[in-house]
């Protein structure tokens, strides 16, 4: 029979509309990849009699309870205490492995660590502590009635791997279900999904799901079988299908960022990469600069916000600038080999648009961008009007710049392959 | 008395996490303008018992419930028959003037109307239909006991129009409420929350809570009154306590980001700045060009990863870098003040260190930061051992250095003041 789970979201952000809760869809997707049917959602606010009441609640109806929130160090968070009253008014009992932890990790970061946080240690009686290896609180797992029940942060970058390592693992049975996801970027979530429209309405056993996150597409692909082997053979046949219908879409899998990829081939390739960025005010660097170990292959590179910088650092003449305008190709195209020449770099890729909101005119509309990349064997440059605002046009620029020089270096390693 | 709302979602694509309900965030945060408090939101998919169930519960509990979603025209919409379960298993039945604006609908698309868009104009008995200019689904007012419950549309062009224009003006009345956010960096959640804690202890009237979010520490105050003035006085009254208590940690209030309280600082001084990145690789740079028209004093800088760079663009030497390394204060100072110098900008921020999780040893961990900040008044820097993983430790980074910029920028102020 299929097991049944509520998640509980508290936080008085998410009751006065501040903050729209993501965690409850993200867990939501999760349980049900595991074969768990989530019946309800439930936000209440930093309120401990109402989130015991949520509690009890839920484990009447459910035997799979996840909240999320209210385990911070300060006096509005009530998690701790409101599970203890769902439970039977069972009283809170300092976690000594707990303690000690958080001990550790303000010793490691050299503060004093506050009363307050002390009270993070605390745990209804009779309830297990969850390592938390990304922020300070503990999670919880603990039984309300017939209901498993586990407390996790609300940040998601500590929720996300919490669940992952401490929750999923406890929630299956019932034969094994086995997991791939592919990156994709290059095309749209539905652009990608008609390509695998047939994989995607096809069975329970197979399930074919895409999701979008931040111009990233992931294809989830979760295959059941009657053991761990039988699931994941049949969770690779539909990867392999999936890798011969999108080919280079797909730059990586498992949770590979587009920056690890390249860094990976550069590293490879024993090349070096330097950036001279505009628009994107220095996001290339940092995505590239996201990956442990950049140093291997990335030199570093200018921001040349102003127009000054790019004539100082990368040789853009004021001839240029008055003729093409600073968003223009052959900017683009000197940036580049301008940061390939200042640097001794290999490659160096060049992004210089209008991201917007102002700045924008009929012939250079906002989200207009070019992005050029010198390489071993010259410069090529492309153009691009993305939509969106701000945030999205930056990103988006940042991560076709980026995946350009990855289907650059695909090229090079196939030509001397 | 403050009216309490509970906030209903319906629908599968909720509960298996495909979609993310932004609805709920809107409507509490609407609902607190209109002083009225969301003490709860519930979201349960496609299905009628469990829904007829929310709706009755919701009633218990407030006078005010809002219900999105459930109205379209297919078998699996089951808001109006969940609606009139809960208000005593009432019938439904057709409204005249509502199938009459159905039909008008589909004339002006030239599209029939098919027999299952005739069901959009049932109602239960004795409720009141919502006219919907944005769709074809009327929604519902009706009483629920003692609550009035709304049904409107789950597409939010449709619901937010309507709600502002059929719900909105009908909730007045009863007492107000008043929100302030200030926003703070430069102590831990823990640290704040200790200076705050009178504050927190919660009382009804005034409600004082702190969130953390990616190293910004918010407070977030809301106080009831009478009216509006008398709620937003009182809100007042201790947001001016909170800054009392805080001084220089709150950088901002309402949304305002960091980076966008020292581009104001910047304009309104005149002046430029640049930057020279090294751990952060370009983080810096990315953060202070997210504001739109960055470019009024923003010159750029550079992003010196490799040592190379170091020296070649920012005249740090060999000898510096082999006798004190290239994390070190000399080094940061001179990448500072070099930066200052390519760019001709009155302030430049540099940064260097050591992000992980390779890379430490015990003289030099991971997550040692050296910021400097070259200025008209000269060049400071500072030491700091971040915690957590590599994209923590260069937040922080980014973010420390950008809030020392701050608290530069407020001195100048305050000395030519």
């Amino acid at each position: 029979m299929t097991q049944k789970a509520v998640i509980i979201s508290c936080g008085d952000e998410l009751t006065n509309g501040a903050t729209i809760d993501t965690n409850s869809a993200f867990l939501s997707r999760r349980l049900r990849e595991l074969g768990v049917a989530v019946i309800r959602h439930v936000t209440v606010g930093d309120d401990l009699e109402r989130l015991a009441l949520a509690i009890a609640a839920a484990a009447d109806e459910a035997s799979i309870v996840i909240l999320t929130g209210g385990l911070g160090p300060t006096l509005d968070d009530v998690s701790r205490q409101a599970l203890a009253a769902a439970m039977g008014n069972l009283p809170l009992v300092e976690d000594a492995h707990s303690l000690e932890r958080i001990s550790r990790f303000f010793v490691k970061i050299n503060r004093p660590m506050t009363p307050s946080n002390r009270t993070q240690a605390l745990l209804p009686a009779g309830a297990e502590a969850l390592d938390n290896d990304w922020g300070t609180a503990p999670g919880i797992a603990a039984q309300v009635k017939n209901a498993r029940v586990f407390v996790l942060p609300g940040p998601p970058h500590e929720m996300t791997p919490m669940f992952e390592r401490l929750v999923a693992p406890r929630l299956g049975g019932g034969g094994a279900i086995a997991y791939r996801t592919l990156h994709c970027f290059g095309q749209g979530e539905s652009a990608i999904g008609e390509q695998l429209a047939d994989l995607m309405h096809r069975d329970q056993a197979i399930r074919v799901g895409t999701t979008a996150s931040g111009g990233i597409i992931s294809v989830r692909i979760a295959a059941g079988g009657a053991d761990d082997a039988q699931a994941a053979a049949s969770a690779q046949a539909v990867a392999d299908d999936v890798r011969r219908r999108l080919g280079d879409l797909i730059f990586g899998q498992e949770g590979q960022s587009l920056s690890a990829v390249v860094g990976g081939l550069l590293r490879q390739a024993d090349q070096r990469l330097a950036v001279a960025e505009s628009c994107t005010g220095g996001l290339v660097g940092q995505l590239i600069t996201a990956v442990a170990g950049a140093s291997d292959y990335f030199l570093g590179g200018v921001i040349s916000y102003a127009d000054q910088l790019k004539g100082k650092l990368l040789g853009v003449t004021e001839e240029m600038l008055s003729r093409h305008g600073a968003v223009s190709q052959p900017v683009a195209t000197a940036m580049a080999e301008g940061a390939a020449k200042l640097t001794g770099a290999d490659w160096a890729l060049a992004v210089t648009g209008i991201a917007g909101p102002g700045g924008g005119s009929e012939e250079k509309p906002v989200g207009l961008v070019y992005i050029a990349l010198a390489g071993p064997a010259g410069t090529s440059a492309w153009r691009y009007v993305f939509p969106g605002d701000r945030d999205m046009v930056r990103l988006r620029c940042a991560l076709s710049a980026i995946n350009h020089l990855r289907l650059a270096l695909l090229a090079e390693a196939h030509k001397s392959g």
